[in-house]
């Protein structure tokens, strides 16, 4: 199975692609961010947003969608700004028949490394491990996007947990 | 010029097309609400939403789109499901390149009323009076969306004001 993990945001937002084997092996296709310049309208960058993702998925066609869902307690015009975004991301899900899963930031840091309060560098670290990298996907959006694809290939051998 | 205006959210979504003559005066053409169910997973209301108003687009040919910006002292819970929705909203405008404008409720209500801390009632007849319909357009954010739409009529009249 192929999952394609998003960080959502409209400044940067994080993409990571997996693929699952039977045994649950998980290896990284691709990973990246799409960035959107500050000084355009929202319309821009948001459009700019859905034909860059538009292309990945055409291109590396994944099976299922796995987003981080927003935490709660941020400032909320930050929350504004993600959300925008999420619901272009939760769209083009939609436009594909994607299978569509989200986690919270502590349900990811729960199946990533055991703890759902663990911090930043041990959950990139076990990024990093997890995907058999020599080192940790870079900007940390990335490896949020991966980590939040890991999460669902977990979820998913694991049903029950 | 014609204009659609929208009040965004996810479940009950308003919108109000109004055609503006040389002379600034204006008629509505078409006004209504997109609603999605509760139950449905977010995925596939911001679809509906994007379906919907994609056909009310190519039908109704606005070249402007008006929407209200999110009022800031709203429970952040709100703001991110409003914000999904007017993610969709504006990617939908970017793809049909129409002209974008956004106004906060103040900036509408000040438009029409000629005060910015004019009440629900207040606004609504104005709406009604403006656009010589013999009820007030039902429900609230239809009306709503109908006074984004106006308000950029005016501002457009009136580009020092």
């Amino acid at each position: 199975m192929r999952i394609l993990g998003i960080d959502p945001g409209t400044g940067i937002l994080g993409f990571g692609v997996i693929d699952v084997s039977v045994k649950g092996k998980v290896t990284m296709v691709d990973a990246g961010v799409i960035r959107t310049p500050v000084k355009q309208p929202d319309s821009d960058r948001l459009f700019t947003i859905f034909e860059e993702l538009n292309q990945i998925i055409t291109e590396l066609k994944p099976q299922a969608l796995s987003v981080e869902k927003l935490f709660f307690s941020q400032n909320v015009t930050t929350a504004m700004s993600v959300s925008q975004a999420r619901g272009v991301v939760l769209l083009l899900g939609k436009q594909y028949d994607l299978e569509l899963h989200e986690y919270t930031p502590q349900q990811i840091k729960q199946a990533i490394t055991g703890y759902g309060k663990a911090d930043k560098k041990q959950m990139q670290e076990m990024v990093r491990v997890i995907l058999g990298l020599s080192e940790v996907p870079k900007p940390d959006d990335c490896a949020d996007a991966l980590a939040a694809a890991i999460c669902h290939s977990m979820t998913q051998q694991f049903p029950a947990a």
